[in-house]
Order: C-alpha cells, then structure tokens, then sequence
C-alpha cells in the first residue's frame, strides 16, 4: 500500500467523523488520560487491514504506538487478540469507530476471498478481484483479496484492454475493436476480450486476443471453450459465481476466475476494541 | 444531499478508475459518437442513489443528459428500466462502473433496510442506522438508509452524546460520566448512554439520561426495561440485531432499533446498464 | 481541536502568506541562523490559541521547538511572556505575522467571552456561541469561545434541528414544523424552535419543543415568558445582546444567552513576537 | 476577484456548515418548494461582498439566480436592499448563514476602512491594510478594503521586501540588510524599511530604501521626518492608528498611513435575508 | 484527456500565477471590457493542447468562448491563427500566460516527437515515451506525445512489470525476478525485461518475458538479438537515442524505440496571442 | 523553498506514478529488504533540486535516510557521487523515477542558467527567468535559476505591474496605463513597461515608470535606449535572448536580461541512480 494514498483515505474518514471534535470523550477525559486497547476478534476469519487501523490513531495522534499480534492474512479465531494500541484516550476513543470500519470491512473481504480460495484448492485457477469495489476503497480492497489469496485484476481503466458487449456492439465486431486496441493502446498491456458464445471465442482467437473472458457460460461449455482455446490465450470466467458454483468452475479448466462478490457484497468480519484504563 | 459533497466523493471515484484514461473506449470510438444507455434492474430491491449515478456521468461529461424513471426510494423488480442516460459514449462506457458501484451498494442499503422495516410493520419502532458505514461514503449510507425507510442516528461524533462501556469504564460510574457531558456539550445535543444491565438502566436514569441503549440484552429483559424506563428516556436496542431477531426486539416496546449490517455487511442490488448505439 | 482540522487550516493560511516563499528574510538570513522569540502580550485578556500558533511554526519547519508559559484560558497582562519558540530564524519570522493572526484573534473571542461571562457570574445562564463565525475558522472560534468560559452553541446545520422564522413562515406553524421536524430528525438531537411572542411560545410548547429561543423579546416579557415555560422547556435568550445588556437578560432567569459579537465582531487581543538572536 | 480562489473558500466555507446537510430544512421543505429573498441592511455602512453571498448560494445549487441593488463600495442605510435571491428553499435557507457570514465581515470591513477614509479627506495620504488579515480570508478582505476607498500593502511575504526591527536587529545594521535584500530580491519589488528614530531614518536613506515605515511615532517627529526624506523615499506611518488619531497623522504629511484594525477587529455590518415564500 | 484531471491541472497552474489576481489588468481594465484574441504559431511545428489552453481560460471565467482552427495533431507555419478566443479582457490577459505555457509545451512535445516518427518512415517501430515525463503533467504530455504520432508506454508503475538492472541485481536472476512478477502481478500486464547483453536476452527468453528492452545496445548487436529473439518477445530499443540515431535503430527491426528525451528535453514550439479590442 | 509547498509538489509526482503501487517491486520485493544508492552524474552541469529528490523518498517512506555530496549550485562532472539514499528497497526503486525526474530538470534548468551567467561575465546586467515556467512548478524552477547564478523576475500577475503592449493598445496610451497601475497598486510594487520604440520609451519615462523593457530590440538601438534612460528606470532587455546574442546584449549596458527559454526549454541533466544492495 502506498503511504500517501492510505494516509489520504484515513483523513477523510476521520474527518467524516471528527471533523467537529469528539463532544463525549472531550466533555469526559482529560487530554493526557493514557490507555491500552487490544483488537480482539469475535468471530472466524482472515485478518486484513491492521496497518491502516493503526493509522487511523497514528493520524489522530501521533504519540499512540501499537503493535500488531498477527500477521496480515493469517485466520483468526474468537477471541484472538490481533493486536494493541496504547495513547491518549481521546485519540483511542475518538478513532475506535473508523479504524474498525477499516479493518472490519477489510477483514470481512479477505475472509470471503479465502473461503472461495479454499474451495478450489487442486485447481490451477486463480480467484481475482473485478472493479466492483467500494468507491473510494478500491486500493484497500484489492490488497485485502490479496492477503485472502486472491489476485487482482485491471486497477482502473487504463491499465488494461478489456472489451465488452458494449464495445463490441458499438464497435461492429470484435476482430475491429481488437485492432483498433491494438493499434491504440500501450504495448505493454495485454487485450482481453468478453465472449458469450463458441462464434465470439472463435472471433477472439482470430483476433489473437490475450485473454478471453467466458461471461455467463454454462461450465459444459466452459469446458469446451477451454479445449478450443487450448492455451492461446488465457481464460477467465466470469458471472455471479459465488460458493456453490466455484467448484465446477474451476474444474472446467480456466486459468481465473473472477469474483465481483468479494468487494461488492461483503459481510464485515466482527472485531472489537477492549479499553484497559 | 449536499451537492458539493457529492461532487468531492463522485470525483474521487472517478479518478480511482479514470486518472490515466479508458484505454479500451478512446482506444475504439472516437470522441462525438453518442448514445442512449438504460439502468436495468436484475433483482428485486429499493432503489436509492440514482441522482449519485447520473452524477457520475455528468462530471465526466456536462454533455450527458439523463432522467429517472423510478423515484427514489420505490421497489423495482428485473427488468425494470430505473433511468436513462444520453451521451458521448466514452463519458458513458468510462464512468459506467463507478456509477453503478454507487447504485448498486446504496440500492443495496436500501433493500436491506426496507426488509427490516417491512419486519416491523406495526410496531412504532424506528430502525436507525449506525456510524459503522464505509469510510468516505457516510453521507451516501445515511441516505440510503433513509430511501429505505430507516432513520439516522448521529451522523458523527459531534453531533450528540453517546456515552459507551468504554467512557463509563474509564470515568468510573455513568453517574459521573452523563455529569460531566451535560456539564460541558452543547445544549442542543441529548446524551444517550449504553447499558448492559438493570443497574445500569437505574443509574442512567438517575443521571436523567435523554436516550438509554439496552446493548445485546435479551428480549425478556428489554421489555422490563422498557416498562422500568416508562417513557423518562427513549429506548434503543442494539447489538448484532438481524431479519430473525428484530421482530421479537420490536416486540419489546423499544423506540428505537440501530442495526450495523445494513451499512457494514451490504449485499450489492444488481443493477446493470444496458447501451443502445 | 482535532488535529487535522488544525493542521489543514494553518497550511491554508500559511499558503496564503507564503506561497512564493519569504522575499525577506531568505535575502537576508542563511538557512541555518537559530533565534529564541517570545510571545508577549501587550495588553490584558484571555489567552487562546497558543497551540494554533507553535503548530504554525511546526507547520513550517519541524526542527522548531516551543513551549507554553500561561495555560489555555488563562488571563494575561502587559508584558506576560506566553510562551516561547525556538528555530531558524527563516522559520520564525515566516510564521510570526500567521502565528501571531490566529493567535490575536483567538485570544480576542476568548476574552470578549469572558467579559460577558463575568457580568452575568451568580446567575445560572450559560453564554453561548452562534453560527456567526469567521467562515474556514468555526471550530478554533468555538474553542476561543470555551477557554472564554463561553458554551458551544451548533456546531453546523446537521447537529440540532433549529426552526426560525423563515421555517415557520414557509412552513405555516410551529406545530406543523416541529412535527416534520421530529418525524425525519435523529433522535439524538433536540428540537429548537425560535419565538417572538407569548403565542408563538404557547404553540412551542404544545408542539413540545426541548429549547425555546426567545428573540430579541423585551427583559420583561423574557421574565413572563421564563415562568410560563416553567422548566418544560430550556430557555435561550438571543439577539444583539451586549455588554450593556446581558445582566439584566441572565437575570429574567434563561438558561442560556447566544451572542454572536463574541466571534463576528472580534477586537484582536494585542500580542507581539519578540525575537532574541 | 480571482473566480478559483473564491470558489474554494466558499466550498470551505459551506462545508464547515453543511457537510452534512441543513437537517432542519431538509425535514420541513420539499426540495422543489421556491422562494424569494431579499439582503437588507440593518445599519449604516460600505457595503462589500454581494457577490461573494450570491456564489455562496450558487455553490450550493445552480439553479439559484440572483441580482445585486446596490453597487460594491457604495454606502446603505437601514431598511435599504441589497440584493435579491431566488431560488429553492433549501439552498437559500441552507446558505443563508454563511452568505450573511461572508457579507457582514467584509461590509465591516469595508464601512470601518471608508470612516477613516472620510477622516484624512483633503490629505493627500493612502489608508493601507497590512497583513493582519484573517487567516483563510486575505484575499477577501483586502478586496474590501479597497470597496472601502483604501490601498492594498503587501499581499504576501513575497511580494516586496519589508524590513522590520528582527530583521534589523538579526542581520546587525540597515545599510548591511537593505543590501543583501537589493541582491537577492526580483528587481520588480520595492524595498521598504521599518525604522523607529531619525537616526535609523538617515540610514534608510543612505541604504537607498525606495519606502520608510515610521513606526509608533510621534505626530511631531514624524512631521520632521517626513521634511527630513523629502520625497528621496516613500513615507508610511504606522502603529495603533485609530478614528482619533488618524487626521492628525494624515497632517504630518506622510505618503501612506497602514491601519491592522481595519481587518483584524471588524465589527461586522448588521445584515439580514428577508425570505418571501 | 479526462476531464477532471485536466481541470485540476489547469487550477493549480492558474492558481500559481493569479492567487493574488491580475494587478495591472484589474488596475487598468473595467470588468466588463471584452476583446477577441488568436493563438498564432510563430514557429513551425506540430500542434498539441488548444482544448487545454481554451479550458485556462475558461475556469478563469466561464463567459469566454472560444474554437479551433487547426486539428489537433496536425502541422502549423508561422503566421497560422492555430484559434481564438473571445471574452472579457481581464480573463484573457490574465489567462494568456499559463495557456501558452501549456500550448508551447505540448506542442513542443508534439513536434520533437513528430520529427522522430517522420526519420523512420516506413520502418514499423513505434516511437514510444517514457515515464521520464515533467512531476505533474503527466497525462497531458502522453497526450502530445500521441498527437505527435508517437505511442505511450506504461503511464504509472502500476499498470505493467518492466524489470529493471537494479531489480535483477536485487533479486538474483531475471529468471527468478520474472517468476515473482508472473506470480503476483494481475494477468492483464504484460511482463518486460530490460537487457543489455545476449547472454541476458537468452534469459529472458526462457523466463518467457513478453517484451525485452535492449537497453543502450549497438545498432549491429541489437540487430543479431532481433533475429535471435525471432517474435518470441517484443522488442524495445532504448537508451539516448535522438535524432542521429534513430534511423539506423529502427533498421534493426526492433518493434519499439522509446525515447525519454521527447518529454524531459522539451523545446517550446514558439506561440503567441494576439489581442484585438 | 516553502516545504508546504514542496511537499504538495511531491506528492502530486508521487501519486501520478504511484497511485495504485509498483507492482513489478511489489511483486519482486519484501519489504524490509534495505538498499543504498547513489545519485550520480552523467555529464556535466550545475546541480539544483537534490532536497527535492531526498523529499520524495522521503514522503515514501519516512524510514528512508540522505546526505547530500555536492552543495546546491555547485557544477558537478560525469561520474560525480552527487548524493546517497539508504532505505527499503521498494522506497528507493518507487521513487527513483519521480526523484530523477525532478532532478534532471532543476539541475537543466540551473547547468542553462549558469551558461548565460558565464557568457557576460564583467558586465553588469542580472540575468533574469520569466513567467514562461511549466505548470504547477514555478516555485522549484525559479528556485533552480537561483541556483544557476539568474534573478527571479515576478513569481505571479500580482507582485508587480508589468504594462504590456496589449495593455498598451487596449488602454490607449502608456501615460494612461501608468496612471491606473499607479493609482490602483500596492506602493511596494514597481511598476514596468515594454516598450519597442524610442517614441515608448520616452512615453515611459515621462510616466515615470520604474523599469523599461526593451522587447525584441536590436543591440544598437539599446544602446541608445539605455543612455536615453539614463538611469532614471532600470532597463530590461526582452525577446527571444540566446547563447549566441546575450554577449551583445550585455554589452547595450542594460540592467537586466531576461530569458524566457531557461524554463520554458530545457534540457534536462543526465543523472542516474545507482543502487548498491
């Protein structure tokens, strides 16, 4: 993670919060009323995020110090202390709510993104993030799939070609608008193309496309479109694939699989922040 | 919503995805081709944050037009056409993620917030959000959460007193804690305290507390709270409360329901956009 | 003061003082010439602000160093050392006309606040602040406002619901008004409404307003009016009261009294910087 | 009036205030409810800094249109209109306050600048501002000055080279400072010297200085001074000048007269929005 | 260009040279005094930037119109009106420096690189840049790079792998170093190895680098390594090379020739504005 | 140089490049893995902008520790050690490019000045920078002309009145132009005038101005114009000044020269980064 952009979306948030001060813990404690805290867990998962909570008092505070207890990535259990903070109790207090809603929320990604790895293990598919990611988040979230085993697809729209439906039906078809993305963009990316059916994967292979994305394909055809392809070009499948269905995809012999759940629809891992005076 | 943070947050957004370009689209369509894209909803839901999505397309492009077609708040089913957008195709194709990762997450807030609501119908309980909402995304949530039927709690923390586990154990008794708050906030600003027990709920209501939070207490309890309370403070249950549980909560008499998940563990509404060339 | 509000307004300032550098003292001064420098006051007053005013310095140049010698509130009289600041001469006198703006301005609120609050001493009234500040420096007022002994009254639009004359008029009734209020307001804030006559606080009181502003009312109307409220309600006093006036508002028996003078029309206090090399 | 530099001190501004939303109009108005309001003065004065009001509303939404009634700088009188708004209630409830903020603070200015102004009529000297300007607000404020009928100084610290007592006292004599800064600083800017005796003044002199700043002197001796330059330098009075001191200063004869009240105790003008629904 | 990019480009620039205003066109000119001016190349060469140079002139005041009179890309003599723009004096003048800076700039950029691309006609490299590009005006000058009929490289260090002298000396072997990137890079980047010898290319050729930059190889031996690498890679020549070199570069048929020159040794295309009132 | 600014410049660089990380570093690297480099010429020139190179680590990663070699200003030769950075790996090769880029430029920018310098040596005319600097970098690139031995000319439109010849047409005459920019300006700020005539010239010094700019004239009719002037105004020699004519136009007798091209075209100074693992 970079320091400069973390350091920017810690701010924001804080001052999302704080921006007026913090009137409870202001009106209750003096300004050098010194605590410890411990990060406990309160339910399984994989820990993501730790670095950037921290922050979140560092920024507030920079006399609060903290160490951390497990490593990125590892699981934890209820219970498990995953780290302290010991300072100031208004910047304790004051940051308590936006470093957990870092970490939960970054945690909970994590968590998900190791379930569905676990379920694919044998498989030489990859798991991968997509673009549906929190606005404002996506550095953060794309790390935490990272520490849950996953990896990360395009980070914006200029580091890849990827053409879709839209592009192609605008365009007229795909063997045009892989030479015009040829023709256009960067040498050092690669040209990815999203296919629906055995014409278009056979209009990307002609296209010589880098990569072709199966959207929505039934996993038979998946797995006749993988033969077809046969390694002269990657293949990525794609489409609402959630725990009951990653299995089968993965048997189908694609090279990723791409998951927009993991940062869309994410199920916050329940930690917490115990005070010791 | 206030405009200017609505630009603020929107234009993060894009740069996340837009600081170098869509290579894909300025690589395939020149700048004047124009088109007419439709939201289309692929499940059933709440919609909320179109304003924000059409936003989107409009600082990417003044030159993009757009109108609703579902009003804010409303249920849609699959299939229905949410709004309209008309533009360059590439303001259109460039700003088409980051639009619909707003749409999708608020509409998502608003559909669990409206299933919770429906839960509860009859009861006069208010279900209010948290300030467990994503980081930088706050205002957003908040009004989401209001498409769907819910109310706000505070928005941060100085806008009201919350006097938690935390500040009464650090000051030594609520007593004192409520004491020193009225002592020293504004006096537009109730104090609410949370409470884990009988005791507690004496001692708030002693301390003439405005708002009294019964914190993952059982139900049985909660109800003799309400009644031991009899209208000296509102009451609010709190604690991992979810579809299963919130009947039985209404149930008890409280006031008021603050429930996390519908901001902290948002399942994303499937939203798509469809483009006519 | 939250510290990041803190350090974004000093660098806003110190930009616009030093964008292009300082033409002077860089001809003059090599980087590494060291000089002590004193704040001293020049006349008496209130102290506010002296952390604002070495952040300034800090802002600059981290290798300067300072400490204070009157604590935050405090009264000064001609010739108090304040404090002291030690750095590169580069960095003190670059800072000194900033530092010594806010620094002046704060003491200035903090000791027009606390003028009007030993007038009104014996009587329960709390003075309070208004919305009425300097705009880009409404948190440091409303801090200058506390070390005057002063009370913070709202700190923004979003936390307490105020209904004034134009909302009652637009509206068509306090009651009418109260009731929306109430409907979509968070429960944590309180219901404010503003009045002119003993009509309009008949009808706030039915609508069961928390606080009731009495504005610019007669001091024997606000005596009558105090009597009739009867504790229903909390009782504010507002609108061009002066030093010639607010004992004999505190005595009709408000409980609080908003003067918006202490923080928009502000008589610096006098402060200079004096520099030993 | 540079446009970006007052955008962005307006947005500030707004968002001090409204970061969250006006709770209070949102919860009582319907957003497409309409109305009309007028600026009317309250007391005498200068008025400065309609059109910083009207950006204020425009900010917060374009569809607002007003239109100024009385020209910047010229004098109004109790009851006369300012200028009118028209546009959705809550954007002119919503930026009513810090409109009015912006626009009593500048028209005090402005009022307190013309009075002195008035007071040296016939005298050939020019009433400055000095940078002890609110922090955030320079710009601004010095615009009212000169809507006032006074001259700006110095914008910043690099806009011309200003010697004061430090610099002298650091660097050791006037000759050996007047020097460096003529080597080092762009030929475009004038060298000005702070001088507090005769003696410093023949070595302002003989330094060649292009402007003498009389410091805290006596009307007397500053009448002697001014014989003794002889128009060889520009000559500025300054020091705790105020309404009674002014003429007399004035008559010494010097060039300019530099007064920090004007901007660092303003009383702000009484103004207040009308609203017609 | 993205639109937001380009606006906070242009602010900054603008904000550098007007934070304080236009002293001599606000003290001659009244605001509301209007002319029409034309950009007129002086010089002959490529255009780039007029939208970039309307747009500081449009943020300065959104009244001034403008249009274009030569596309983009193409070449102007001296004498050519390359466009103008119409509105009032003050935004014009104010506005004429910074638009220059940007159009003699980028059109600078655009004619070094257009000179380039003609010296190896009818070879098939591509002319690519580098990120050796001025802090801050990165996209724009990619932009000029491209009207020049150049190509672009990577944009940031985050949307392809390019392995460099200091990361295989860090790290072992560029066959170690490309099997850490293949495995924790996203599979939309291609993977590029910078070379400087044969034995160094036969490594990267089995590590199956994607592209192998020949870094500051002699024309013979960067011929030998073409047909040793046989379009089982890309290849980029690279290192010093110019207007002397580049021909005989291209004639050893490597597919990409980038040159660092082309954005950090820029000669402004001569440009001026004349006004006419 | 102003480090609030510095910084501000930094981190624009840095996020422009680093935005979404280094992948290739990230993916090669651990993160405690400790590099020291070297700055290194690699031919030869005036070095100007090591600080700012240091700052851009530093900003990094605090962690990262400098020390310059050779003094600012200073000439250094190929294989000169210019400075050393010790720190993580992933610190020095993420910030190499952005540090060099700065670097190479500043020191082109102070290797042209020094040049000029070196050409009229024993005259004694300043050479002076313009406003043709690049955008967003003035503060750096004047810095660099300081260092090169040049003078700064104005940093910005408002921290002098230079009355050009658009002014000049749109006013009607320099004596009128003169006029306003005297009755409006700051009296700290000189007051200029481009001038292309004998008959402007004398215009310009019955008005009195400051400083007379004697654009695009040949040599002898300067020379003329200068003993015309007679020291009454400082004298400005403009226009399209090179290594070729400036020995000439030193020996006119003019007080300034000022070169558009020691910013506006550069040739940056080739300097690598060495690192020792």
């Amino acid at each position: 993670m970079n320091r400069l952009t973390l350091i920017d979306i810690i701010n924001r948030a804080l001052q999302e919060d704080l921006a007026s001060g913090d009137i409870t813990s202001e009106a209750i404690f003096e300004t050098d009323f010194q605590v410890r805290a411990n990060f406990v867990a309160k339910s399984s998962g994989v820990l993501a995020g730790f670095p950037v909570a921290a922050a979140v008092f560092e920024q507030l505070d920079p006399k609060v110090i903290y160490y951390s207890k497990v490593p990125e990535g590892n699981r934890v259990a209820p219970g498990d202390i995953i780290g302290e903070v010991t300072g100031p109790i208004r910047a304790i207090l004051g940051g308590e709510r936006v470093a957990l809603n870092f970490l939960q929320r970054l945690s909970g990604i994590a968590t998900q993104t190791a379930n569905l790895v676990r379920l694919i293990e044998g498989y030489p598919a990859r798991i991968t993030d997509t673009r549906k990611t929190t606005p404002g988040l996506r550095q953060l979230e794309k790390y935490a799939v990272r520490q849950g085993g996953g990896f990360n697809h395009r980070f914006n729209l200029a580091d890849a070609v990827l053409i879709k439906d839209n592009h192609i039906a605008a365009c007229g078809s795909i063997r045009e608008a892989v030479a015009r993305a040829r023709l256009h963009s960067p040498h050092t990316m690669r040209i990815e193309v999203e296919v629906e059916n055995e014409t278009q994967v056979r209009e990307a292979l002609e296209a010589k496309a880098d990569i072709i994305m199966l959207d929505n394909m039934a996993c038979d055809e998946m797995t006749r479109m993988v033969k077809l392809i046969n390694h002269r070009a990657l293949v990525e499948a794609s489409g609402n694939i959630n725990e009951n269905t990653i299995k089968s995809v993965a048997a189908t012999g694609v090279d990723l699989i791409s998951v927009g759940a993991i940062t869309h629809s994410v199920k916050a891992l329940d930690i917490s922040l115990k005070i010791y005076s």
